[in-house]
C-alpha cells in the first residue's frame, strides 16, 4: 500500500490555477477530425496541448507553481532535473516571471533539448547520465542557488497547473462521454482525473500507456509503486513512474489505464499528422493508439483526448529506418 | 503578348462563389506564431488550407465548379487529368454531389496519391507519364462518358472558388499590408489578387515561387507564357505552367513574384512544423521562404500567407537523405 503525505487537490484548487496562469497560457483549440472519428466509430475531441507554449501542457504546471511562489522565494529561482518538456516550460515560466530556472540535464540529451532549454533562457549544468550524479548536482546547485525545487509531476501546484487544460476542454466541450489522457509520472492524468471527475462525476477517466512501460498499470493493479526501469519505448515522455501524490490521485479518481504496443503508437501519430496535418509527439498519440487498440470501449462514445505535446525530433521519425 | 480570350473574374464573382460553396468547405483557421514573428521581423497571419478538405485550398475550385454545372451536365460527371491536389479535390467534391469523377493519372504517380483519389471514391484511368498520353487518354474518356472537363487551373469557376480563401483570410484579419501566395498554375494567385485587389487596392499581392521553376516570374517580366520544363524542385504543387487566363489576371493584379532556393523551401516548412506544430507541404513552405530571403521587403508588415496545403509523404522528408 502506498500512503501519500501530501495533501491532494481538488476541483477548486485547479479553477484557482486557472484564474492564476489563465492570462500567461494559450487556450489551445478543440479539433475534430471526421476522418479519423469514421476509421476510429467514435466522436474524438482533441485538445491541442501540442500548440501550448513550448509545445505541451507542462507550462500550464510549470507555470503554476512558479506564480505561486513568494517573491523573496521567487528571486532565488527554481531548479529541476530533467531533459524533457518540464525543463523547456520551467525556463520559459520562469524567464517570464523574471527569475533564474536552473536545469540538470544529463550530458547526452539531445542536442535539439539542449538548445531548446537554453533558447528558452534556462542555466543549464550538465550531469552524468546516472539518477545518482542528477540528484545530486541538482542538491548541489540548489544548495548554492537556494532556488526552489519544482519537481515534474510530484508537486501539488504543478498537478492542478495540468489540470486546467480539462478545465478549458469541458468548457469547449461540455458534453463527453470518456477523458483519456497518457501516463508517464502522472501529473497530467491527476490533474485530468481531478478535475473530471470533480466536475462530472459519470464521465469516464482513463490513461494511457506504452506497453513497454506499463509501471503505472502494474502499480495500479498491485497497489504498489514500481519504478520503470529502462523502458523501450518510442514515447519518451513517458519513462517516469509514479510518484506517491500522483499515485494517491490516480489510484482514487481514474477508471483503469490501457496499454499499447508501440506499432499502434506509432500508427497512431502517423494517422493524425496525415489526417489532421498536425504534428503530435509519440506520448500524445499514445491515447489514440488506445482508442485505436480498443474499439468496443469506445464505440460510439464522445472522446475528449489530451493531445500531451507536439516536440518530435523531425529528423527520427518512428516510421522510419 | 498574351491575349486570353477568356473572361476574367471580379472581386464580385468570388463574392458570388463563396456563397455558393460556404456550407460544403471549411472556414480554415488564420494562425500566428510569436516566435516566428520574432524570427523573421515581421507579423504574419497564416491562412491555413491544410486544414482544408483533402489538405488543400484547391478543394474550393473543384468544389466551386462542380456546384455551377447543370444536373444535366453534372450527371454525366466530371474529368481531370491530374496527379496532385486537385484530383482529390474533384474526386471529394464530386462524391458530395453524387457524380462520378473521372481522373486519368500517370502509371507512376506515387501509390499515395493514387491511394488518396481512389479514397475518395475517383474513378482512376492509368495512363503513360506522357504529356500527350495523359491528354488523349482524357479526350477518350471524355468521349466516352460526356464527363466535363475541370481544368485545375485555366477555368474561371476554379479561380473564383480559390479567391475565397482570401475572402475569408480579410474577415479573419482585415488589417494586411501584404498578402502572398505561392504560384504554380496560376490559379490560386489569381483568385487572391482579384479578391484582394477587389476589396483593399492598397495591399500588396505577391506571388513566390522556386526558383528552379520560376516560369510564372519569367512570364511576367517577358510577357510571355513559358512552358514549365522538368522543373527540379521539391515544391511538387508548383511544377505547372501559366495559362492564358491565369496569366492575365496576375499581369493585372500582382505585384511581384519572388523566387526562392530549395534550401529555403525545406528550412521554411521545417521552422513552421517545428514552431507551429502544423504540417504544411512544401509548395505551401514557398511563401514562408520568400520572406525569409527577403527581409526589407516584409520588415514590420503585417503580412497574410495562403497555406496552400498540407499533403507530404511522412516517409519522404526534405531533410532527410
Amino acid at each position: 500500500m502506498v500512503n501519500a503525505n501530501q495533501a491532494i487537490p481538488n476541483i477548486t484548487d485547479i479553477e484557482k490555477a486557472y484564474s492564476l496562469i489563465e492570462k500567461h497560457i494559450h487556450r489551445t483549440p478543440v479539433l475534430t477530425s471526421r476522418s479519423i472519428n469514421s476509421i476510429l466509430g467514435c466522436s474524438i475531441f482533441f485538445k491541442c496541448e501540442n500548440f501550448q507554449s513550448v509545445g505541451a501542457f507542462k507550462f500550464r504546471g510549470a507555470t503554476h507553481a512558479i506564480l505561486r511562489l513568494e517573491p523573496q522565494e521567487a528571486e532565488r529561482g527554481v531548479i529541476t532535473h530533467s531533459s524533457g518538456n518540464h525543463a523547456a516550460a520551467l525556463a520559459l515560466a520562469a524567464s517570464q516571471r523574471g527569475i533564474p530556472a536552473y536545469i540538470v540535464m544529463p550530458e547526452n540529451a539531445p542536442e535539439i533539448k539542449k538548445k531548446a532549454v537554453a533558447g528558452y533562457g534556462g542555466i543549464i549544468t550538465f550531469c552524468l547520465p546516472t539518477q545518482t550524479d542528477r540528484e545530486q548536482t541538482m542538491l548541489r546547485i540548489k544548495d548554492e542557488t537556494g532556488a526552489a525545487f519544482i519537481h515534474p509531476y510530484d508537486n501539488f501546484n504543478v498537478i492542478c497547473g495540468q489540470g486546467t487544460a480539462s478545465l478549458e476542454l469541458l468548457q469547449q466541450e461540455p458534453n463527453l462521454d470518456v477523458v483519456i489522457a497518457p501516463v508517464g509520472g502522472g501529473g497530467l492524468l491527476s490533474g485530468t482525473s481531478t478535475y473530471v471527475k470533480g466536475k462530472h462525476q459519470h464521465v469516464k477517466v482513463l490513461g494511457a500507456e506504452p506497453k513497454n512501460a506499463d509501471d503505472a498499470y502494474r502499480s495500479l493493479r498491485d497497489h504498489t509503486i514500481y519504478p520503470s526501469e529502462k523502458p523501450q519505448t518510442i514515447a519518451d515522455g513517458l519513462l517516469t513512474s509514479l510518484s506517491p501524490l500522483t499515485y494517491s490521485i490516480i489510484n482514487k479518481y481514474c477508471d483503469g489505464i490501457l496499454t499499447v504496443s508501440e506499432q499502434s503508437i506509432a500508427d497512431a501519430m502517423r494517422m493524425v499528422w496525415e489526417r489532421m496535418k498536425i504534428i503530435i509527439e509519440p506520448s500524445a498519440a499514445v491515447p489514440v493508439a488506445a482508442i485505436m487498440e480498443n474499439p468496443a470501449t469506445f464505440q460510439g462514445k464522445r472522446v475528449g483526448v489530451i493531445i500531451s505535446g507536439g516536440n518530435v525530433d523531425l529528423s527520427h521519425l518512428p516510421w522510419q529506418g
